[in-house]
C-alpha cells in the first residue's frame, strides 16, 4: 500500500490486514509505555486546509506513539492562503523530507491529486476531502464493529452479513461514503436513511438500500449497527434542510427508538455529537454506544495506517 | 495526589513535597542534558479554552523535559467552538489515551468538574480557571520565596511567619486566591492591598488582612515579600477601576516605594508586567525582583506536578 | 559563532564552515533514520512575530532532526499582543531554559537587539527581520549554487567569479540583501535588476551592479545564476509598483528568457512562487530550476546553524 485515499480502492484482504495491524496497535496502547520506536527519524506532516482538531490530534497522537516527528501545516496564515498551489505546497513538503502527509482538504479529490502526481514521494493519507471520503473513519468504524461483534477473536474476521443502517445527511457525508465502500467489501449490508433532500442524486447506483423512514427501517431491518451521522450546524439553515426540531423528531435517535432497537444492536457516531439533535443523551451514553471506543480505535487505526505506509515491515512490531 | 485543582486542597506536607520534588527538577535543569525519561510514552494534553502563551509553553517545556508527548488542543476553531460539551471533549481526550490534561478555562470550577466526573481517568492540572485558582502559579511563587528566604537549604522548609503583601486587583485574581490558601497552609501571613472597588465582597471571611493604603501597609507590615499583581488591560476602562495614572500613583510599586521597602524584601510579579503601571522598570529589574526566577521555577514546579500526577514514583528521579 | 544575525558579519571561513557542516547534515538526510541525537535535551523556541509557515516548519524539522525539543511561540494571541516588550518576552524564554531562539520579526534589527542585549543567553537565529536580512535563506542559496557548480566536490569551495543576477523588488527584499553580502564574501559578482521604483536609495554604495533592463542584463552578463525574487502581493497595488502584467512582461522569467538564458545557468527562487508572474511554470519546473533543492537544502543549512550555535562540537557528527 502506497497511500490511503479511499476505502473504495481497498480489497477485502487489504482491509482485513489494516484492521489486524490495528489490533496490534491497540495492544500497544494497553502497555505501560504505549509507544513503539518504529517510525523514529520519519517525519509526518499534518496538512490541514480545514480545521479539525479531533482528527488532527488523533493522527498526531498516532504518529508520536510510533516515535515519528510530527509537523503541523495549517493552511491558515500560510503561503497557501497567499495563493500557493497544492503542487508547490506538496513539492515543498517533499523537499523538506516528509515521509507521510496527512491531508484534510475542502475539495473532493485533493488527496488523489497529491498522490497520483509525481510531486511527492511520501505516503498520502486522506483525512477527509470535501464530500468524498474519510477512509480512516470508515476503518475505525469497521474495527469497532468487528470487535463488538466478535469479542475476543476479531482478528482475520470480516463483517459478512452484518446489517448496518446509516442515518443522516448522506448527501454531504464523506463518512457515509467511506463506510459504504468498506462495509460492502467486508460483506455487510448497508441501508441509508435520510430526508429526501439529503440523499445524493446518484444513490440508485450505489450498493445500498435507501429509506426515508427511520422507524420503519428499524422494524424491518433490525440492524446490528445503527450509525447516526453528525448534523453540520452550518447546513441547518439551508432550504433543503429540515428544521432541527423536525429533524430530531423524524431522524434522530431518541430514547423510544433506542428501546425499539434492542440491546444487541450497537449505536455509532463519528463525533462530535449534537446531543438532543441527531442522538439523545441516553443513547449517546448507553452501553450500546461505541462513541468512545470509536475515538480510541481511531488512534489504533491511524497508527496502523501510518505504520503500513511508512515502514511496511509489520514484523518490527514484535 | 490524583489531580491539582486548587491550593486550598493541599495539606502542608503535600505542598512541601511538591516543592521538594521541584527542587529535584530544578537540579535537572542545570544538567547538560536537561531531560528525564520518566514520562516516556505518556501523553499530556494542553487543553486551552483561553489563550495563554506563557502558561502553555511553560507546561509544554515541562512535559517535554520529562519526555512526555505533548498535544495542544486549543479550543478556538475546534469542535468545542462548534458547541461540543466539556464532557464530550474530556471523554474524547480520555479515549485517545491522554494521561494528563492541563486545562485553562474561562469558567471558575471547570477543572473541578472535569476531575470529579468519571469522564476521564487522566490527572487534571488546573492551569487557571476564571477568577478561581491558578495553583501552579502559587506553588512556583512559594518555591521562589522559599529559595530566596532559605538560600542553599530550602528543602523541607515551610514559610512560617513570612509576611507577604499582595497588591492589586484582588477581586478578579486567581493568583491572589491560590497564593492566599497556599501561603496560609505554609504558615505565612498575608495582607491584601487594593482599591476598595477591587476587593471581593466576602474577603472578611478569608484568612488575610485587607488594606486600602499601600504606603501605610509597607510601613506597618514591613513585608518580606511584596507581590504586585498584573493589571488586566481589558478591565482598565471599567467603571470600578481607577484610571491608569491614579492606579500607578496609589497602588503601583514605584521607585520611591522600592526604596522604602528596603533591600531585604523581595518583589514578585506573575508576569507579563505592565512596566510603569503596577511596577516601575527599576523595581522590575532590581536585585530584589524575582520575576525571572518565577518563570524558571514555573518549569520546575510544572515538571514536579506532572511527574507526581503521572508517575507517582519519585524514586525514578535518581 | 554565538548568533546568526546577518550574513554581513560572516567571514569567508565562517561561511564556508557553515556550508561544509550543512553538507554533513545533507548526508544525514539520506540515511534510513535521518536524525542525530546531538541536541537532545536542548530547547529551540520558534519566536514568530510574523506568519511564515515555510520558514517555521523548516526550522522545526531541522531542530527535531537534531533531537531538540521545539516550542512554537506565535506572537498572535500571546502576551506580546497584550503589549509585552521584546525584552520581557526574551527574558521569559531565557528563564524557561531556551537554548536557541529562532526569531522572525516585522521590524528590521529586532534579532540584533535580542542578541546584543544581556536579556538572553541563547543562540539567536534571525529568520527574517523586516527588510533587513534573512541569513539562512542566503546560506541555503549559496549552498545550492555551490552544489550545482561543483557537483560531487563542493566542500571547502567558495563561489569565486560566479555571476549572479537577482531580479525583483530589491527595495523591500531581505533575501536580496542577505544574498548580496554573502555572495560578495564568497567571491561572486552580483547584479540587481529591478524597476527603478524598486531599487533602494542607497544602492550606489552597495557592492552590486544595478540594471533596469532584464533582457540586456541576460545578454551582457550571461549569468551563472538567475535568482527571481518573490513578488509580495500586498505590495502589488502600491503606487510605486508596476501592474502585474507589466511586471511579468518586463521583469518576469518567461519561456523566451529561459531559452535565452541557456542550459548551463541555474534558476533560483526563494518560494513560494507566483507562477506566471515573476516566473513562468516552465521555468519553475525546468531542469535548471533549483527551487526544490533550495527547500531541501534549507533544512540542512538550518540543522548546521542550530548545531553550530547550540553545541559547537562538530566532532559529535561522526
Amino acid at each position: 500500500m502506497r497511500h490511503l485515499l479511499s476505502t473504495r480502492d481497498l480489497t477485502r484482504d487489504q482491509a482485513i490486514h489494516i484492521l489486524d495491524v490495528a489490533e496490534d496497535m491497540a495492544d500497544v496502547q494497553t502497555r505501560e509505555v504505549k509507544k513503539l520506536p518504529t517510525l523514529r527519524g520519519k517525519t509526518v506532516v499534518n496538512l490541514f486546509f480545514e480545521d479539525s482538531t479531533r482528527t488532527r490530534i488523533s493522527f498526531e497522537a498516532a504518529a508520536k506513539r510510533l516515535s515519528a516527528d510530527v509537523i503541523t501545516f495549517s493552511a491558515k496564515g500560510s503561503s497557501v492562503s497567499k495563493g500557493e498551489s497544492l503542487k508547490d505546497t506538496a513539492q515543498t513538503l517533499a523537499a523538506m523530507g516528509a515521509d507521510g502527509v496527512v491531508i484534510r482538504h475542502h475539495a473532493s479529490g485533493a488527496p488523489q491529486v497529491l498522490a497520483q502526481s509525481d510531486w511527492i514521494d511520501a505516503g498520502v493519507v486522506n483525512a477527509g476531502d470535501g464530500t468524498h471520503e474519510h477512509p480512516t473513519q470508515a476503518l475505525l468504524d469497521a474495527f469497532t464493529m468487528r470487535r463488538r461483534l466478535h469479542p475476543g477473536s476479531s482478528r482475520g474476521k470480516d463483517l459478512d452479513g452484518v446489517r448496518v443502517v446509516i442515518v443522516g445527511d448522506i448527501l454531504h457525508s464523506r463518512v457515509a461514503r467511506s463506510n459504504l465502500w468498506l462495509l460492502r467489501t467486508l460483506g455487510a449490508e448497508v441501508t441509508f436513511v435520510a430526508p429526501a433532500t439529503l440523499v445524493p442524486f446518484g444513490v440508485g447506483s450505489w450498493p445500498a438500500a435507501v429509506s426515508f423512514d427511520l422507524d420503519e427501517t428499524l422494524r424491518s431491518i433490525r440492524p446490528d449497527v445503527l450509525m447516526m451521522l453528525r448534523i453540520q450546524s452550518e447546513r441547518m439553515n439551508a432550504a433543503y434542510f429540515p428544521n432541527a426540531r423536525e429533524y430530531a423528531r423524524q431522524w434522530g435517535l431518541d430514547d423510544e427508538r433506542l428501546t425499539a432497537l434492542g440491546p444487541d444492536s450497537i449505536v455509532m457516531h463519528p463525533g462530535p455529537m449534537n446531543r438532543g439533535l441527531e442522538i439523545s443523551a441516553a443513547a449517546a451514553d448507553s452501553a450500546q454506544s461505541t462513541v468512545l471506543e470509536q475515538v480510541a480505535n481511531g488512534v489504533s487505526i491511524r497508527m496502523a495506517v501510518l505504520y503500513l505506509l511508512l515502514s511496511g515491515e509489520r514484523e518490527a512490531l514484535a
